[in-house]
């Protein structure tokens, strides 16, 4: 292997002192932009990289753990943030919240971050990432917690027990005499599959019922599909009578559209969402939903990532149970 | 797979130096057209793209944004959070959402943090913070931009123009024959003083109304201090008969508690909220209110964060006009 290339190499290559190379480096002091330059073009001819170890060292390490989400909109979301910073702040670690917009590629950009060491640790609801997204992680031994339907490999887990839940939803379903019942699921390149889909198709079939494939149709986790995803079902043929959705955010666009079209909920069709999220209890009628409470599910996560940072090197899997919350809309 | 293109391979190219493609690239200082032209077309012809994450780890520099809220469940910030990606993004920054919990420690452990350079820019709504806060900051040329009603200094401010807005809010108010203004504002400590309140207070002075002390009660700006607050106004002897909160998180307390008092909203007492939240039309009554438009917020921050990226060194201020939204609780 080639020799290291050292801060010295490119101060004699941009023919300044090595002080002005950290200073580049840090921009902890103003360098002029014909200096910066030079310097810069210096750093990509010799293929120079800051040893990140060695600046941690130096800088201290980060005191920030990264919440990475696909909507921060979503008041699930505000609570996990709320709980963790709670849960962490004792520690020294302050949270700060990413927003990937469900987006791969700024799903992966957080990730590449997290790899610079600019956080002491991950916590992240995937949306379109694999398994192999956080191998390098993985093998960089940076903390990661993964809060998911499903696992993402050899890492961190919490992740939801929604067994009772969703058989207590289909019981008062079925009681308020509702056969035809309906998803609006998340898109279908969605990483981790349906989990929440295959889990009410599992236990809807034990009720007898059945969740036929064209009772199922697809968008983003927003208020807006939740809106057009309602609006497709009520056109179909064979009209469901009872929609689940994938989270209360995709439930409060289907109350905008039922609104829309002057039909009644739960008189016409009853609505089922998932998390219980703050507005759940504002919007009318209130909404019945299976609730996952964002509080333990932070303090599960902060239990695990404080463990990692301890040194703790074998991956735990941790069940939140979910629980159904009835309220008006069934 | 192909050796990444270089920089230097770019230069070798065009016949220039590896400078003179970084002054191409960055903009930072003139280039003569021809050599401009030739540097263009080695890129085109290489296929060279600048990798921000190399060039990240090369330079040490971060390529976060810290947005720094009082209140993250709040969706004003969440939508100036969205605003903020949508312009920054295509600079290669990533904007990380920190909660304050509206504590001054947290507050001014950000601003450590953002010292030592983890972020690349700060844009923040202080709520216990003083000018003085921020002199470190600017002292050291980090780009700092503050989103609040009054100025902390020679910083990038970006703030409200509510006269029309407010004036409107209280013709409408006169209109439906309330005369006893009261309104739930923020702590005694909160830095800023109390504009809202204060621009309140003159306005209505214009409309011969008054707002005496005794109907201004204080808390955070919470869902229960709203509740706490509404409770105490409706036990005056003078009791009010319209209620202004400083935000619309504090009205959607207010609305819990007339509920639970019985109250009628509007009938027995009007509420005016601020912001125009999201959840601010979910709520019954729909929330009348002064709208604060987060994504012109979100603009103007931007843009004057990307000025001081770009090197721009005086203070600026933009400001940005908030409306007045009629709905159903006045």
């Amino acid at each position: 292997m080639r020799e290291r290339v050292t801060m010295a190499d490119v101060a004699r290559a941009a023919g300044v002192s090595s002080a002005t190379v950290s200073y580049v480096l840090s921009g902890k002091r103003p360098v002029a932009p014909e200096t910066r330059a030079a310097v810069e073009a210096a750093i990509e001819e010799l293929s120079f990289t800051v040893d990140v170890t060695a600046r941690s060292l130096r800088t201290g390490r980060s005191s920030l753990v990264a919440l990475i989400v696909p909507d921060i909109a979503n008041p699930f979301f505000a609570q996990l943030a709320a709980t963790l910073q709670e849960e962490l702040r004792g520690l020294g670690l302050h949270v700060v919240v990413c927003n990937t917009r469900a987006r791969q590629d700024e799903e992966r950009a957080l990730l590449a971050e997290a790899l610079q060491q600019r956080f002491a640790g991950v916590i992240i609801t995937p949306f379109r990432l694999n398994p192999d997204d956080f191998k390098p992680l993985v093998d960089a031994g940076m903390p990661v917690v993964v809060s998911a339907d499903v696992s993402f490999g050899p890492i961190d887990l919490v992740t939801p027990d929604a067994r009772v839940a969703t058989r207590r939803a289909l019981e008062r379903v079925a009681a308020a005499q509702r056969r035809r019942i309906a998803m609006i699921a998340g898109p279908r390149d969605a990483t981790g599959g349906d989990p929440r889909l295959q889990h009410l198709r599992a236990v809807a079939l034990q009720f007898g019922m059945s969740l036929p494939h064209d009772l199922v149709v697809r968008g983003e986790h927003t208020r807006e599909a939740g809106a057009a995803g309602f609006g497709e079902l009520m056109n179909r043929r064979y009209r469901p009578d009872a929609v689940f959705c994938g989270n209360d955010v995709i439930a409060v666009g289907a109350l905008d559209k039922a609104h829309e079209l002057g039909i009644d909920i739960p008189g016409d069709v009853a609505l089922i969402g998932h998390d219980d999220a703050s507005f759940a209890s504002l919007v009318r009628p209130q909404l019945t939903t299976i609730r996952y409470p964002a509080a333990e599910v932070g303090r599960a996560a902060a239990r695990l990532l404080t463990e990692r940072l301890d040194g703790r090197k074998v991956h735990k899997t941790v069940h939140v149970k979910a629980e159904f919350v009835a309220r008006a809309s069934v």
